[in-house]
């Protein structure tokens, strides 16, 4: 049963090298499977890792909280300065915001110390992205130009002690006084302090501070407002207590703290009230007037934080999979036949199966975070967008946010693992990366919540597509039209699709590297799961007894369909990628790089194909030895893939890899 | 399908609390369950519980390396001199050496600082074992007295930055001088020398270093010398360099480094010479005559030490889900229908899956345990034992802890994430044990490695009651009589194995729950793996072509194989544990926990057991509604399961615990 693909790989041996991409000397096939997975982004992207400089970016291992958070403003301080940082975020009232520079550039901070990058997201992304996206003209002209330049920074006050998922429930209070025309804020209770807050603990003189508007005794809901919290000396302004995390499993170089208002008074203006105000007679006036639609439009600019952050997640990952490759290249374990100066470690196929499956997986990923860019830069650019465009823009973003950080602590760990004893030592870089990407699954909304907002956001789809086709007189409308409405949106959708018909007659006929098998496979996962699930929905509505409990039992059937959702989306993706790549080697080594993803899977979910009749035992069992096969085929290229991941060598700084 | 156990479980709530076990109050049935799952050694555990100081456990979190390694140097200094840390390491040649207290002094000091934990085993379990295991009466005396008092600190030196896992390729030279009836230590090249070694980069004074032993030219294998590394102001003596590796991935507290020898000269009777030596004539000389058998004699010694790494990987589990578990019994989420204030992250389903079988896999692992402890008693304890005796412990050591290790690591980080962002703060501890724990998957043997080990092991068996029962004539003995003979040589094997042919007959036809179709579920996977893999290894050794890619293929099959085969050893524990459990109520409960981890085990492997048509599909979609419904049963005793896991709750030190 197992089976090559058709067009047979040539020896990666003996290949030249092209020098100097991006200023370090690649293979050929390395730098063609980089700029096909730049994609098209690959100018930008290859712009950055040029102007990105090579030197400093790695803190100091053994620097503690106080040292790391000194050279962490230090660095980020030069690195804005240099372009870095702020790029994308406007400078002021009109100015052109661009997304892709935001986005590429957190990306390329992600090569080197992740405090930076997390500090500069702190900076540019959530506070001056919520003075840009929540605040008006006022807002933009008065604090843009001192937050892009540095003079002002800031923190993002949304998460409570006692709320973090929950951000509708958050107890901090907004109250108009009309009498002197300032908005008091104010922490009620010790649950409603402001917690994990980047900038809070040291550097931040402002924040925007997330809490419920009251006006005139009624609450409107979470709104945001500018609250200055230092004086010139860095001391708490009267009323503000801040406080200190201090040391923490990462990410030592962001100064996360605490903030409590006692009554802190500040003018009307500072209001974020772009969504909603408070007009000059005090009366509060929105243009949303639906509450629920208001909050959910307000944690909607929040997307670009969770692109950046999932994408930051693929490029750590990124690091530790090229330095543990690196290392499984060179370092040789037990002698054996033939070998008697020992095994290389990437010889071993316990060890090919540990590593080279997740390096597909990056590459998965990668291409469907260029779609998540793609719909983002539309979405946020200046050409117009529908809501519904925005909305599945922040389903695709909540969901790839969850799938690459999750994927990121697992590769890291394995790669970690994979380099034994060396990769604990600090200085081969794993284990603090391991340390700093560890909350990517926890901030900008926990992973699992957040696998909950795909699948919702598919149960609407789901439900308007169900209704679309009642009005026109379908009733005959099969649930699998329904899933293939909810599933087909994009073009590379349909491409899939199509290349699904083409084994959906006889799927057992096909071979277990045929790209229509894996498409089919994929889409019955996902629509089969998301009408079950819908349907179980429909019962626990309509059943009587412990509503919550009826839809809690749910809860593992939702985390299936959204995971089964975002692997058919990286398929859609990779396929639709590997379709524009013209070099004929590149695009036969992404096609099997492109069906170890699909196998393995599918291999992951073997049971759920068994149980659903998808597949025959026999073929299931066989799935094994094809990865196996798909390993050995694509492990002469192993370097190659590597520098595809698009981190230059001389960035990874891993001691191992060094003399 | 989903069915519950006969016996109903009465509910938690209102149960009395026992005063002061331990030094805690604990309810009734935790108080039980701690009993239960302390098993054979309960007393020993309990009394080590009372005795261990509570206070000043934790390190604090922001020390760096060298405030660390201070700190943790005064810890064991005071451990030590209180009675902990070298208990069951003897003083003296013919001194009564006890395996269970040094065991159960580790386990109890895993429940403070790992770094503290690690280097007493350093310098008891490994330096000292060492001289107590490879030494004689003349190193008994000279050396033991002033290394259980810590007068004398010293390293192991084994590992080599060329060789880990492969211990045989060591390149050291340890060469005999006749004219000055000296041994030359000598480290031949870079790769050789020694890395990653406790107590190397500062505080020892001596080490136990293994090379080649070479007299009159003729290598005899690896042996091992005691060499003086430092004098008296800590410099490195003549001869000798040492390096520091600083700061690693956790552990700060240890401090591990290189050593590098230039032909440094000991007396010949610094050599470790039970196993092999040099007389006075100068002639090599030892009991064991085969250099294959002497080689895994001397490594044999290092069993206790792997039984210690698995026990304190397993409290390191026990410590975060002990915190999570806590958090999610007080933490509230969003609100939902009757439950304004939020709902406890405890009673979403979401969580339970979680957290709840994690639980359930710390006892049967804490089970399985327990008989390795035994076990290691019986063979390193007074009474006689056989080679087979310790051949099986050292498989199991083995197994157990690449097991308990690697469930570590995920417990941990799953506790983590259960914590959000509270989880990341180093005060609440989870992070500090994440990167403690990380390398326990790699020293004392790369857990990969040692999987290899047991399924050698088992092969072994295999082959060997093959032959037997070809000797016997048995021309038609069926492998599964083979398999039979291999896997039931214990009491609760024999137990499990009665269990299984309950079940034989009309598997099918059993509840989920029914304990004779998990036993069988067990036995089938570790029998049919083991026989086929057997199969494989025959013809693959017949096979034309590349021997060592014809064994390299078998690499997945041989992991499967070792796993499959521990967690069946599990089971076997824990079901032989329960039924030795008098209270109807702690029997009722424990019996739901293994049913837990036998229906987890079977799941993850669902996809096994569908192509090999051992279950139906049928019934393996319903082991997720039964999987649930186990979770909703022992909802109620989430509190007196943590407080079963033993880890005392003074000893937490989660700040998030408090108030």
């Amino acid at each position: 049963m197992t089976l090559t693909h058709d067009t047979p790989t040539t020896p990666a041996a003996g290949r030249g090298l092209d020098a100097d991409v991006d200023g370090e000397s690649l293979t050929t096939l390395g730098a063609s499977l980089r700029a096909a997975l730049d994609g098209p982004f690959a100018v930008e992207r290859a712009a950055a890792r040029r102007a990105f400089p090579a030197e400093g970016m790695l803190r100091p291992v053994h620097y503690g909280v106080d040292e790391s958070r000194e050279w962490t403003l230090a660095r980020l301080r030069e690195l804005s300065a240099r372009g870095f940082g702020s790029s994308g975020v406007p400078e002021r009232a009109g100015a052109h915001a661009d997304p892709l520079a935001a986005v590429v550039t957190f990306e390329t901070l992600a090569h080197g110390d992740l405090s930076v990058t997390i500090k500069s997201g702190v900076q540019f992304g959530l506070f001056g992205g919520a003075v840009t996206n929540l605040g008006t003209a006022w807002h933009h002209d008065t604090f843009l130009p001192s937050i892009t330049s540095m003079e002002l920074l800031g923190g993002f006050a949304m998460t409570e002690l006692g709320h973090g998922s929950d951000v509708a429930s958050l107890e901090t209070t907004l109250t108009y006084l009309p009498e002197t025309d300032e908005i008091e804020v104010h922490t009620p209770n010790s649950a409603a302090t402001k917690a994990y807050i980047g900038n809070a603990a040291r550097d931040g003189h402002m924040a925007a501070v997330f809490g419920q508007l009251i006006v005139d005794g009624k609450s409107h809901g979470v709104h945001t407002v500018l609250v200055p919290l230092r004086d010139e000396h860095g001391k708490d302004l009267p009323g503000i207590t801040t406080g200190d995390h201090g040391h923490k499993g990462g990410l030592l170089g962001v100064d996360n703290g605490t903030i409590a208002f006692d009554h802190v008074r500040v003018p009307r203006r500072m209001l974020l009230d772009r969504y909603g105000g408070i007009d000059d007679t005090g009366a509060y006036r929105s243009e949303i007037a639906d509450p629920n639609r208001r909050f959910f439009t307000m944690l909607g600019t929040l997307v670009r934080g969770r692109v950046c952050v999932g994408g930051a997640g693929a490029v750590a990952a990124r690091r530790a999979l090229s330095i543990a490759t690196r290392h499984a290249l060179r370092r040789r374990q037990f002698p054996a036949p033939g070998r008697p100066e020992g095994v290389l470690l990437l010889d071993y196929v316990v060890h090919q199966r540990r590593l080279l499956p997740l390096l597909a997986r990056s590459y998965a990923l990668g291409y469907a975070q260029n779609e998540l860019v793609a719909a983002l830069v539309a979405v946020q650019g200046d050409a117009p967008s529908t809501e519904r465009d925005q909305r599945e823009l922040e389903t695709l973003a909540a969901g790839m946010k969850a799938m690459q950080t999750w994927f990121a602590n697992h590769a890291v760990e394995e790669a970690r693992e994979a380099c034994g004893g060396a990769g604990y030592m600090s200085d081969n870089v794993l284990t603090g990366l391991r340390g700093d990407v560890d909350i990517f699954a926890t901030f900008e909304g926990d992973n699992t919540v957040l696998m909950q907002l795909v699948t919702k956001g598919l149960l609407t789809d789901y439900r308007q597509a169900w209704s679309a086709l009642d009005r026109g007189g379908v009733v005959a409308a099969t649930t699998r039209a329904v899933g293939e409405m909810v599933m087909e949106r994009t073009a590379a959708g349909l491409m899939l699709d199509r290349l699904a018909a083409t084994a959906r007659r006889r799927p057992e006929e096909t071979t277990l590297v045929d790209r229509g098998w894996h498409a089919l496979m994929f889409e019955e996962r996902e629509r089969h799961s998301l009408e079950s699930l819908a349907r179980r929905m429909r019962a626990a509505g309509k059943a009587e007894g412990d509503a919550f409990e009826s839809f809690n039992r749910l809860g593992p059937h939702v985390q299936f369909v959204a995971r089964a959702h975002l692997e058919r989306v990286m398929l859609a993706a990779t396929v639709d990628a590997i379709s524009r790549v013209e070099d004929a080697e590149t695009r036969d080594v992404l096609e099997r790089v492109c069906s170890l993803y699909a196998l393995t899977s599918i291999a992951a979910d073997r049971a759920w194909y068994l149980e659903h009749h998808r597949i025959s035992g026999g073929r299931s069992k066989a799935i094994g030895d094809q990865i196996d096969a798909l390993c050995r085929e694509l492990r002469p290229h192993a370097l190659a893939l590597v520098e595809g991941l698009g981190v230059p060598a001389q960035w990874l700084g891993a001691a191992i890899l060094e003399d």
